[in-house]
């Protein structure tokens, strides 16, 4: 009896930049195969407009890493996620998958309703959450739905909402170096330097358990720490006007370093292939 | 007599991060004609293969800012760079502006020539220089030549060269946010943080005078200090893996803030335009 008494731990996050890898090395998705084990994974393609193909192109993936009993977890209309029916695909799963889209589809389509809660609750007994760009956006408790790539940042041009809360006080981004994203990622952390900045890479990853975060993949996490900031113009400035953010503290994380949440600290380790 | 005795400062450099505006506000342009005043500006195209055009660009954008006296200064070869030819149209001049290409360019046809002597020696007298794009990089002692955009720094995938030593402990990119550039610079400022990593956005510019830099322009500057890095993996990793580096230090400086590269610090000020 005494083992039902303890506290379950919540599941590990595996928060993925985009583009994981899906036919060579795999490093990201074997990390999940091994969270999943032989039970099933939940594919959540709500974030899509055209869900059409991922549940394939994911079994195609996943078929020899072990991970064979793959659902497709859809929502049409928000009203779907009330339904018995959206709810039984979560009944034994091992793990669910939020895929790529539209991270507003997500949060509009399943934010408060049964479905969610089932969800979190879940994941606070201790079920893995894994979720792919915006499936990886989602996960924060504000997160970033549109700004804009490949600029510095001018105030105003940011917009943001409330994501599904799997990580307070962070704010991810992803498709990062890619899409030159720096910009948007420092003037989200200067609205509110609460919230630390999180910044990952195309076929990279960041798998967060008991608060504490070790990349995989071929690119770098960025973790963007404005608590020290000596100045900032966000709430000064005409709309026009680039951002201004002064003293910001900065780690670039490559395969195998670590980020403690709790006391935001990173840690240099080994490359994630050579553990 | 005694005004002959007083030691010369050096003039100012206007360090342009590329596609500065030449037809609209042209907030930059304008900083440099305050510089030239009425004086003779050499447009020094040293940096392009096809120089062909830029002199006309430049005299259509300058002619309504009273700067009318405009003259071409190319080398096609590095032996012309030690002609009379070359050296006289600096005579008088109240300005050198050195447009984009390649860097290399710059510094491997006039380093170490008669030519680049005689800039550098107008320059310690007070001459006023400007670069864009490529001739803002050459600016620095060491400058950034080729390196990947958009995408995090890979160890070993950067190229540095000597460039003029106009301004000693930065390295400068240019077209910055705009190219994703954010995993060059913090390679570069790995490989050793006594250097100052100094990327600007486009249509931007840095006015330094007498060691303090201040913004101008539409875009961002981003000063990379990396004197507190607690750890990089610069030295130690294969190729392959993503560049690691903790506790660097970010300030992004919109119009009007200033940068005083002795102590390192930045100051926030009145947008350029309010002044």
């Amino acid at each position: 009896m005494a083992d039902e008494q303890q506290d379950p731990c919540p599941g590990p996050l595996l928060i993925i930049g985009g583009h994981e890898d899906k036919d060579g090395e795999r490093a990201i998705l074997k990390a999940l195969a091994r969270l999943v084990g032989e039970r099933r994974l939940v594919i959540a393609t709500v974030a899509s407009h055209e869900p059409d193909g991922y549940l394939e192109a994911y079994q195609d993936a996943f078929r020899d890493l072990g991970v064979t009993d793959l659902v497709e977890l859809y929502v049409e209309e928000r009203g779907d996620s009330a339904r018995d029916e959206a709810l039984r695909k979560l009944d034994g799963a091992g793990g669910v998958f939020f895929t790529g889209g539209d991270q507003l589809r997500i949060s509009s389509q399943i934010g408060d309703t049964p479905l969610e809660r089932r969800i979190l609750e879940l994941h606070a007994q201790g079920l893995p959450i894994a979720g792919t760009s915006a499936g990886a956006a989602v996960m924060s408790e504000t997160m970033l739905v549109k700004g804009p790539n490949a600029t510095s940042y001018r105030i105003g041009e940011l917009h943001m909402a409330p994501g599904l809360g799997l990580m307070r006080d962070v704010i991810i981004d992803q498709h990062f170096a890619e899409r030159g994203r720096y910009g948007r990622l420092l003037g989200a952390v200067a609205h509110n330097p609460r919230l630390l900045g999180v910044g990952i890479d195309e076929n990279t990853a960041l798998l967060v358990e008991n608060g504490c975060g070790t990349v995989l993949g071929e690119g770098a996490v960025y973790v963007v720490d404005g608590h020290g900031a000596s100045h900032s113009n966000i709430a000064e400035e005409e709309a026009e006007r680039a951002l201004s953010i002064f003293d910001v503290r900065m780690h670039v994380l490559s395969s195998g370093d670590e980020f403690d949440f709790e006391r935001r600290r990173p840690k240099s380790g080994k490359h994630w292939d050579d553990r």
